[in-house]
């Protein structure tokens, strides 16, 4: 009879997602055991003591030992080096998950590495913060986020479900795509966003952007977020991205010709669509985090 | 001896605003009446009811009796009428303010029409919410915030630093600039940004929307606001705004090439210089509203 819970539960890397994962684990499978695995005695040291993980190791071998569930929290250039770490130190084949923001050519390479222990589900939660680490970590990161798994024709059932039921526990919606529909909605709904917000903040004049209020830091606060794990994710999808961003080129190019033209009929057509189109998010976040 | 507080504060529109100016001169100007003009009766007794005002009326000249300063607080595509509506009931030469989002325009309109009354002293609170309405209002919107002052060589002394006190007093900012500079800078800090929003808004296919979370609510949240108040600030700020968009169309641009290049290098110079600079916002404010 096949457990329902994973007994222990390995993270490795811990960053803002892998403590958030640690602390909700701990919230939500009480009887399991966490292990964190990362490179920072530091950060094992710090997340034993807020109780995000049971036990920490620099480690991989020894962090894996008993793990039924293999959660790769580390940042997306570095995944897939990871997972042939772990292929080599398995001992007996294990459910492996990552938190990738993109999926296609990481899922693609993944497989075709074929793995024997490593049963891989690619998934990405949809939550986070421009605020990166472990000392930013929270249970509830993930309460009603959505979290995107990609399975493919190679993807094992068994696996593919205790990673939906892993996610489904924590208080996350899980919806199941194909890697490549993944990374065309996170680039239009995350990756697009992050690259305006970059250009708006790099186009406005230092003049100015000392007076700025909290539209503006609210429209570029994703901005902030830490380049060193963007700028894997802007190559691995920069198909995509550019694609989005032509769009919205489209768009703003539409918008200052209607300035141009100086015209009001039009100009209220699209600025309602628009705050009409954005009113509606709302409805479909049960969360209060919109303001 | 002239008096240093006003003694009679009418407020002329009670939207988010003028609510929010009531309040805070509730708190900050004991000595004080404040009252309200309105054309609705619902918002006067409103504001009445939750001490945002001591009277309120909608008749003009009834409300503008014994003010010793005139705040216009309805949408800019009207502020030059009401001061004409203004001058046409006041008794006695009286300061008038207002805080319409563009003065450009504004302020040589109302120039041109001579006013014998009028004390006119434009300005522009850099403070307020996507929310509108006077059920919005709070009387610490301005704490901390920059007010810019737009006078010119036509407008009077005694009126420019009864307006500079008056703002001081609320616990705001007060930077002193000309009109033309003025829209500049809200081009770039304000309208840009909401253009932007607009715009990534309306390219963001309805079936990824869905998934949307904090980050791309953060960034398009301004997008929300009252199409009908930013209408006349675009319609009036067009040329300034056409041309931070095409400053900020060729950042978008150069972007997007650096992607076409896969340029990982280029990508992290873009990313981390944007990443810095948006951090730095945070010094230049002492609000605890930057996350």
């Amino acid at each position: 009879v096949k457990r329902k819970n994973p007994k222990t539960i390995a993270i490795i890397g811990l960053g803002l997602i892998g403590g958030s994962i640690g602390l909700a684990c701990r919230k939500h499978f009480s009887g399991s055991r966490v292990v964190g695995i990362s490179r920072s005695r530091r950060k094992i040291q710090y997340a034993k003591r807020k109780q995000i993980i049971h036990d920490g190791t620099t480690r991989l071998e020894k962090g894996l030992t008993s793990a039924d569930l293999i959660i790769i929290c580390t940042p997306v250039g570095t995944i897939q080096k990871v997972a042939c770490k772990v292929e080599q130190v398995l001992t007996r084949p294990t459910v492996v998950t990552d938190v990738g923001s993109t999926k296609h050519e990481l899922v693609r390479q993944i497989e075709l590495e074929g793995f024997k222990k490593v049963m891989f589900v690619g998934a990405h939660p949809l939550a986070g913060s421009h605020l990166a680490g472990v000392e930013h970590a929270g249970e509830s990161l993930f309460r009603n986020a959505f979290v995107f798994l990609t399975p493919t024709e190679k993807t094992l059932a068994v696996a593919q479900n205790m990673v939906r039921n892993f996610w489904n526990q924590l208080g996350a919606k899980v919806k199941m795509m194909s890697p490549k529909k993944h990374d065309q909605i996170a680039s239009e709904i995350s990756h697009t966003p992050h690259a305006i917000a970059a250009c708006l903040v790099a186009s406005t004049s230092s003049a100015s952007l000392r007076f700025s209020s909290t539209g503006f830091a609210d429209t570029t606060r994703v901005a902030q977020g830490d380049p060193d794990l963007w700028i894997p994710i802007f190559l691995s999808n920069r198909k995509n991205l550019i694609s989005s961003l032509s769009r919205f080129s489209v768009k703003l190019l539409r918008f200052t010709q209607i300035l141009e033209r100086g015209s009001r009929s039009e100009l209220a057509r699209s600025l309602k669509c628009a705050s009409q189109r954005r009113k509606q998010l709302r409805s479909h976040r049960d969360r209060g985090l919109f303001r």
